[in-house]
């Protein structure tokens, strides 16, 4: 199928890299570049210079997504990529930016071989990828139009304002809405985020879809006493709960693919001569089968009446976020891997178990994701790492799988 | 033995016991009344005036220790009583209060019926009982003479400011060290803070020992990593290594009179979506033997070894307190009881598990403890609430076993 692989310049993508990553960069090496901040304004400037010098036409939707279009020589629906360049309060310089750079970088290859697809192509920056999604979601009318107060930041600026300051417009969010007739296909190049791809030695993971999640707040009500003086048999020890119920979360997902996290735990009084009066805590499930995730919440709920039984406390669960999965287009998965072949680059089928602006595009299109390593897991942190060639690999693959469905799709 | 039984005066103790609980009450009906503050000055004040009214000698020793003394008809070792009048930040009244208040009701007994014992008398308030104990530690000799900085204040005021505020001195700290042949015996009365004696139905606790105590502060180091992309078997989760931990020393405590408590723990990063990579927990292990704490110890150290094991978490236990038991004297024990038995008061006996100033006197004389009912085993709390019928009952123990200790001791 695949004769000629294009290739994208790795020296460029890297310095590109590099300059974005100076927009917010901290003492530590990391990077500080938060939705709506003077460092993701400065870093939109520099991303939509990047695109005009490669001809693309720059629009901002009223979601304040920055879509480059490099015209296609037909009128037909875009293929899609893209990423985001907002990061966590200290994030690294890969997640979300190799996306959107090195969607840049294959219309800067095609430019520069003066190609053009049938197919016009988009490369779209997310708005606020690390915080609401308010990009990806109005985009895929998923957004909570009606609940300004959702959006605000953690500052109070509200929605409004932000989305002026980046040239969206919150009263006309949804003329951001897209469809299939508009959007052919979106295709997500991003560092995996974990560290399957080192652990089975592969350099691309063909995402098979992203991860149903659900999160709850728990909150485990005994009565504090002191630590001293109360026998083992009259104490209603919330912490003692607590923890019967954070192995339950860890059994219930070993052995198996789905994952299940207490992340977050606090405890009141926490004072360590009084038997804990009340645990707050999180529990987040993740699976790419709902099925499975509502299984593992079943269970957890059975769970939790024997814990309250067993130890006298009162345990209450507050869903507070459920997502559903997306599942990846199996044609697109396997155009990926017929790509990575070609080009001599080993693949593995992974779930991804992370939110991506992917999961919201691919509510109302076919969409495709492709993961390069990250050094040793580490995401979200001044040392994520994935290394300049892993970059143009990856690259490369979003390059010829566009080259590819462009052909495949009418 | 007992034929004619001397009965303190129950309204003038509980009138005493609210005047003292105007001092430093907060507004939710507790008592903010810390060592060294003005509202302890204000109290010791307070409890120095009554002391005087019923002719008591007053010194004040290096350790700011208030010792009323009510002298005797012979030259022989004091039978000392007392207990403290500092409390927690939001404390209750009747921890440490009592025993002091009731040691002055039983003077004013003694004085009103002009009747004086062989022995003399000796009324203690202690230093510090709800802090570092300098008070009973200074007069037990194990006081940590040469490290002033051990004492300093939360607000970092020095000990030498705070024992100069109370009449003390911290530079003739050695001084306030006494022996079994200037006190002949100490009785201390106090409420429970538990709910054993509401469970068991009985009227007086006869305390049989104050618990050795084992204090450790563990930490759990895992690696933070993300929730959704870490699979299971890549973590090492210090929360999910923590849950066995704090199961295994609840299990190392039942069945048994043993308890073991993690009352503080703390989860770093804490976010819902990050694999925890570090816990701070405390462990505290409380016995009236020594070797059944040290077999729970040595229990908890291979079970740590197997978590660490099980969970790719490194585990360090380090201890920070020891404290040594102390037994009370199996006479003064059968007196309380035999005194019980002459008021018609129901008795029981049990160790004390929290900590009192008796644990310290109790190292060079002999010692003995009266507890009263605590309802709902509350204390440390502005709910904490000791009846008046159950106070005199205590205050009338306590005067009885007095009578008799004077009569039995040489």
């Amino acid at each position: 199928m695949v004769t000629v692989a294009l290739q994208t310049n790795h020296i460029r993508l890297q310095q590109r890299l590099s300059d974005l990553a100076t927009i917010g960069q901290l003492s530590c090496g990391g990077v500080r570049r938060t939705a709506y901040s003077p460092e993701d304004l400065a870093a939109r400037q520099m991303v939509i210079a990047a695109m005009e010098q490669v001809d693309m036409d720059i629009t901002i939707d009223a979601a304040g997504n920055i879509i480059g279009r490099y015209p296609g020589t037909q009128d037909l629906p875009a293929l899609a990529t893209g990423s985001h360049i907002d990061t966590v309060p200290a994030g690294g310089r890969y997640d979300g930016a190799l996306g959107v750079l090195a969607g840049i970088e294959v219309v800067a290859t095609l430019y520069e071989a003066d190609q053009r697809l049938k197919h016009p192509i988009e490369v779209i920056v997310f708005t606020d990828e690390e915080g609401e999604m308010i990009g990806s979601k109005a985009m895929a009318g998923t957004a909570h139009y009606s609940d300004a107060d959702f959006y605000h930041r953690l500052d109070d600026t509200p929605i409004q304002t932000c989305l002026q300051r980046i040239g969206g417009d919150w009263s006309t969010l949804t003329t951001a809405q897209r469809t299939a007739h508009d959007m052919a296909a979106y295709l997500e190049l991003h560092v995996e985020q974990g560290g399957v791809l080192e652990t089975v030695d592969c350099q691309i993971g063909v995402v098979q879809g992203i991860v149903s999640l659900q999160r709850y707040l728990v909150t485990i009500l005994g009565r504090p006493n002191h630590a001293g003086t109360t026998p083992m048999d009259m104490r209603q020890d919330a912490l003692y709960a607590a923890s019967l119920l954070v192995a339950a979360v860890h059994d219930a997902a070993v052995p198996g693919d789905q994952v299940a996290t207490v992340g977050y735990l606090t405890v009141t009084p926490n004072a360590a001569n009084i038997v804990p009066g009340q645990v707050d805590l999180t529990i987040d499930l993740r699976d790419l089968s709902l099925e499975t995730v509502e299984t593992m919440v079943n269970a957890l709920q059975k769970r939790v009446q024997e814990i309250e039984a067993a130890t006298g406390t009162q345990i209450q669960l507050e869903r507070q976020h459920a997502v559903e999965p997306t599942l990846a287009s199996p044609k697109i998965q396997k155009t990926i891997a017929t790509v990575c072949d070609s080009l001599a680059l080993s693949h593995y089928s992974m779930p991804s178990r992370a939110i991506h602006d992917a999961q919201e595009i691919g509510r109302f299109t076919q969409m495709g994701m492709i993961f390069v390593p990250s050094q040793a897991g580490v995401s979200h942190a001044e040392d994520e790492y994935t290394s300049p060639e892993q970059c143009g690999q990856g690259a490369d693959v979003l390059l010829n799988t566009l080259l590819q469905l462009d052909r495949q799709l009418p």
